[in-house]
């Protein structure tokens, strides 16, 4: 595979002094790896206009086929990532008349709206009209265009906010101008792996030959899953399939996918599929799995509900967990998180019933029960899933795995079934 | 003020192709701020030697008083930003004894843990044992020290894996090469102001003099907070309080803090204070807040638990929601949203009750109850709180922003009683 190189440059001094935490740069390194882009650096530096300055000469002139830059585009003076793009691209700023009738427009609705002089505004709008000379304007989504200047560097600059960022960028990537550059997109098998060690799969892969066809493989472990991507050109086709279907041969139904369907997608997707609903009752999770379900658009198709049962009397009063019960177990136990999901499966008349409880830290543990240590129980139809497992981390990590998890032993319930 | 300057280098393949987020760049921005370092340029660059020398030569010669890096301190070949380091900085690599003892003996217990022969891991050992001549070894936290070269530029080469990084972090502040370079810790005087426009609470900033007087602030927006951190020096102390207390006396009670404590400590630490337990009854948002509460580490002293009321059958026979009601103006109601909280008070028997509900998109609006539209209700021993917002934004901005908004209805309870 051949490939085209970009780079991105974030700018914001919010994100230097990590108050806000840069969303833009991932959104535009996925996007580009789907182009086949391979994006080689990504800078941040903050609003100052030498710092500014300084980042875009060294990207401009750095050799990329495409930079990207995002932020500094709004209305006032301290917005100067255009004019510092004109510079380094050595083209004069001019007024684009078409810009500047858009934003005319965009402003006259929002001070009609808000009961603002539109003469305060005009100002600003035209600020953001001005382009360098030759650029190809992107519509606004707020009120900044994007701009295309073309070159041997391809520089495209996209507003900061991270929804506006997403609809000018999908200008962007329509635009004949950049639609040329990046031609066909390669093709992609993934491999979505659960519970493997990111070092196993590694040695699998070589095993198989790793890229030596051609292909170029991704393996990234992120908490309890490890994701395998290969892209490949027109050629390497059989290399590719080859490749994922040795991985998926070796790891069985630790492969819990072959797209780019959140877990939670997958999850929602394949109860609706059997006609099942869900249910949780969540003792150190406290709402997580159900919160997580439920962000999947359309989740009512499959989620009933569930109860948050922190508190022993909830996992009582709410979800009928004998209080008997937890007096022998104690809380964190096998038999109470059973008891959970029998028990909100009844109560809310569900398919699938999700039972958690554990020691989240970092206080409450005991050598019996340390922190981290979860039990998770998922009762269906006509089978189960249980898991004891001890998590690692801080209190964000072992909710957080434990609520994957969960999703987890839902994913093994269906496939099964 | 006087600043030190930093610049980081993020290293990762992973992080280029967007498939996992740089979290260290933000930690290490949050500390950087708080010992008064100003952060200048953050730099993401892969795995591949050419683009790690390239980058690290630049910041290593970029002028900045201290350079940090993440990430590629592991055993293998491809790890190499330590033997880059010493490159850049003109210093051989040698065999540090100390550091080899203390990996040996962490790999030959993991080693024992895992049934692995030890002899295959210590190649491994000694080749994160090799340091640049001269420089000081932090103790690992995993199995990769950390190394601080002193230089005109300071070099603290840090592991990748977030909590390695964040314990080795720690140990270079305190290591004597990092302290005296670092000098005393700035004041700083902060504010949280809760559903004001940015661009206000700048308009108000700078009619006070702005930092004329010398102090450092930043004003940055996320979704419905606005966030000041004011800076300051020893002889700018009078000069920040009058800022601070100007901006607190305008914005009255949306200012909901002023410390660090996130917004969920604060109302679990405003409940515990009064004695009071809390419940909740969410539909769209499912457990967000139950969950974000239960983030607090002792959330026990307040959180009982709470309800996942999304399907309808759920708000009426978990927390009991007449069913006419739901008929009489719909499960998106200002009606509904106080009969969760009402009903949730009762069933559990707390002192404060939420109820939300809401269209969190992207289906299910009408023009009526449009997407976004939110009914948040917060019933106390003797006030309510009641909120109807729309919120902009898709489904997940949507629910986030809900959940905000209920712990900040419960933080306006609080405050009032």
């Amino acid at each position: 595979m051949s490939r085209r190189t970009a780079a991105v440059l974030v700018t914001g001094s919010e994100i230097l002094l990590g108050r806000t935490q840069d969303r833009n740069s991932g959104t535009l390194a996925r996007s580009l790896d789907l182009h086949g882009v391979r994006l080689e650096r990504v800078v941040a530096v903050d609003d100052r206009e030498e710092h500014l300055r300084a980042a875009l000469r060294e990207l401009v002139d750095g050799g990329y086929d495409l930079v990207i830059t995002s932020g500094g585009l709004g209305p006032t003076h301290d917005d100067r990532t255009v004019a510092m793009v004109a510079e380094a691209t050595g083209r004069p700023l001019v007024l684009d008349e078409g810009a500047l009738a858009e934003i005319t427009e965009i402003v006259t609705g929002y001070a009609a709206a808000r009961g603002v002089e539109v003469e305060l505004l005009l100002p600003g709008a035209r600020k953001q009209a001005m382009v360098p000379e030759g650029a190809h304007v992107l519509s606004p989504s707020g009120t900044a265009p994007g701009v295309i200047v073309p070159g041997p560097t391809t520089v495209v600059v996209l507003p900061g906010p991270p929804t506006e960022l997403q609809e000018v960028w999908g200008r962007a990537l329509a635009h004949p101008a950049l639609a040329d550059l990046l031609g066909a997109r390669p093709e992609r098998r993934i491999l979505r792996i659960w519970s493997v060690p990111e070092s196993t799969v590694a040695r699998r892969f070589e095993e198989l030959g790793g890229d030596g066809a051609g292909t170029e493989t991704s393996i990234c472990a992120s908490r309890l899953e490890v994701e395998v991507v290969i892209r490949y050109g027109p050629d390497e086709a059989a290399a590719a399939n080859a490749l994922a279907d040795g991985i998926a041969a070796e790891f069985g139904d630790a492969v819990y996918a072959q797209d780019d369907a959140s877990l939670e997608e997958r999850v929602v997707r394949g109860l609706a599929e059997r006609g099942w609903t869900i249910g949780t009752a969540e003792s150190c999770t406290a709402g997580l799995v159900s919160a997580r379900l439920a962000s999947v658009p359309g989740a009512s198709e499959a989620l009933l509900g569930g109860v948050a049962a922190y508190a022993n009397a909830v996992k009582h009063d709410l979800v009928g967990v004998p209080e008997e019960l937890i007096a022998a177990h104690g809380a964190v136990s096998a038999e109470v998180a059973v008891a959970l999901a029998e028990g909100v499966r009844a109560r809310l008349g569900c398919d699938v019933g999700v039972g958690i409880t554990g020691v989240a830290g970092p206080g409450g543990g005991t050598d019996a029960k340390p922190v981290g240590l979860v039990h998770i129980a998922v009762v269906g139809p006509d089978a189960r899933e249980t898991l004891e497992r001890r998590f690692p981390g801080d209190r964000e990590a072992v909710r957080t795995n434990s609520a994957t998890a969960a999703l987890h032993l839902v994913r093994l319930l269906l496939d099964a079934s």
